[in-house]
């Protein structure tokens, strides 16, 4: 498997690209986690309740991160991204509250899913009013072409969530059609995040389609890796289970590259625990032997290694600073995790 | 029971404010009902799909025919009227899809709710892509301060609908608190609606107030109205089944000012039938019984007559047109729908 980057890396060398970039937008993200924290407040008690649960579980903030980290990158920070920032946050932890109910899961971050909790309505209408309030900030920056590009995401990855949905168990799936899924339900927000951060930084226009590229391709990276850990990550390293992915019926590409492979027995292996929650750690543990057959956990790691090039590609227009070089490097950060 | 409307009003007078107000924004509403269609299109299949067997399923257009009225009232319509009718309907639909995974119901507008054919996650999904859509159309008119209207309502509709949720099968829940959660949960899109055409129709200060007034006393009589309907209506006439309400829990003003009343052995009947989806109609019918005895039914309409004295009220510092009488008419429309 040939990789940009040595798979050996020291763990420590892994983790400081993230380090770094926290150190670097640590005063920018304080104030954004303070807008988050009063933002969910609310005089009905379950709303801040529900919401503090699912916020402060945490999570990397890498999509309000990159806001801020790309407002700083073109100098202009005017501070309409920390409430951009707030608000794509926002946007990711309403969508999240929605995919625990879709996909029925118990687990997120290493705990309990808050509809296990609240229960499956709450998480449902807290979602909303988080995106709500996602919408009242956007507003209170005044500018409304930033305005249209994080609607424009919220419309687009809702279509990519239902695309999913359509085509849960559905064996025919192409990896064009994944493909499709993941640029808009994942890489979406990175997207956008990615943008109105460079909007709101001054960006030009080159800069602000740089950035957008950018996020683009790291957002498709991240679910690749994503979509690889639910095969191999240490049980609890994503903080759900392994597996869930398959027991879900959700065809993401480790899977699509093996069914376009295997004979008719280990497909019939595959079908047999596909959708199925009950379907028992053995046959997952088959399936993943499956995979390690045809190379397609690694492989699916090259392609995101793929959209990591070209997320560097991307930069590469952009004049040389400290910031450049740390974008650069968390973008090689969001396949080493897989490793 | 005393009601600044005659009782026995022909029903024929009844239906015609509605059908005028139908003729008078009959131009408009074309175009908003264009535009609802081309934008609840998608390359998902299923997007459409869901959409439009829930908007051609009709309902009466209110939230968006004050919308278009409004901006008409004003005389300076502008075009952007009918982005935001058409965005005011998508959040309404929006709210409909999730209420009845919320509420877990089978019936909207007379035919299966659209859950039970594509199932609780694609209404969640297409729920919220026709919310992204909704603010796609919004910021495409330009006007951010509009926009700010509708963000805010989006918030203060699911923080209502929470607070409703909160509520459920809470014995103590008090007449103000009822109040509370429908100004937010149903109110607040008529008034955001009657104020955001307003807008576009380029109302001054006291034009936009009056609008933003009239809507919210509106909303508030056409829930009252409602939820005697879910006790009293002929079995379909909400298309949806009677004393589902009592059924899924929710605490409304008829069954607030009854326990309030009743004695020990009422209290009992009702509590054991309050959120129990399985209530027999026998129970039901009784319930309903203990309602006629201390008149919770028609108190809930002399309620309902209140904001629409205060909604007609809210016209009165308006100049004098067609329109404006119009608006006068449909408030008392919404009561009297119940008789």
């Amino acid at each position: 498997m040939a990789l940009p980057v040595s798979a050996d890396l020291d763990e420590a060398m892994v983790t400081s690209a993230l380090d770094r970039l926290l150190a670097a937008t640590s005063g920018d993200m304080a104030r954004v986690n303070a807008l988050i924290l009063e933002r969910a407040e609310s005089h009905v008690e379950m709303v801040p309740e529900l919401a503090r649960y699912l916020i402060e579980a945490g999570g990397k903030r890498m999509r309000p991160m990159l806001t801020v980290a790309a407002a700083e990158l073109f100098g202009k920070a005017s501070g309409a991204e920390i409430k951009f920032a707030a608000a794509v946050e926002f946007m990711h932890n309403a969508t999240l509250l929605h995919d625990d109910v879709v996909d029925e899961s118990d687990m997120r971050r290493g705990r309990p899913a808050a509809r296990m909790i609240w229960g499956n309505p709450a998480s449902v209408l807290v979602g909303d009013f988080l995106l709500g309030q996602a919408f009242m900030m956007m507003v209170e920056t005044g500018d409304i072409e930033a305005l249209g590009v994080l609607a424009r995401a919220a419309a687009i990855i809702a279509e990519g969530e239902v695309f999913q949905l359509a085509k849960t168990r559905d064996l025919a799936t192409t990896p064009a059609e994944y493909e499709q899924v993941i640029r808009a339900k994942t890489a979406m927000l990175f997207e956008a995040a990615a943008e109105v951060g460079a909007m709101a930084g001054g960006a030009d226009e080159a800069g602000r389609l740089a950035m957008r590229a950018y996020g683009a391709e790291l957002g498709c990276a991240f679910q690749l890796v994503d979509d690889v850990l639910d095969y191999r990550g240490e049980s609890g390293a994503m903080g759900k289970n392994i597996g869930d992915d398959l027991r879900e019926g959700k065809m993401t590409l480790p899977l699509i590259l093996a069914l376009a492979e295997c004979d008719e027995t280990e497909r019939s292996l595959i079908v047999s625990a596909l959708g199925r929650q009950d379907a028992p750690s053995e046959t997952l543990a088959e399936i993943v032997a499956i995979f390690e057959r045809y190379d397609t956990l690694s492989r699916t790691l090259e392609r995101a290694n793929k959209n990591v090039l070209a997320a560097r590609e991307a930069l590469s227009e952009l004049p040389p600073s400290p910031m450049k070089a740390l974008l650069a490097d968390i973008a090689e950060f969001t396949v080493l995790r897989a490793y």
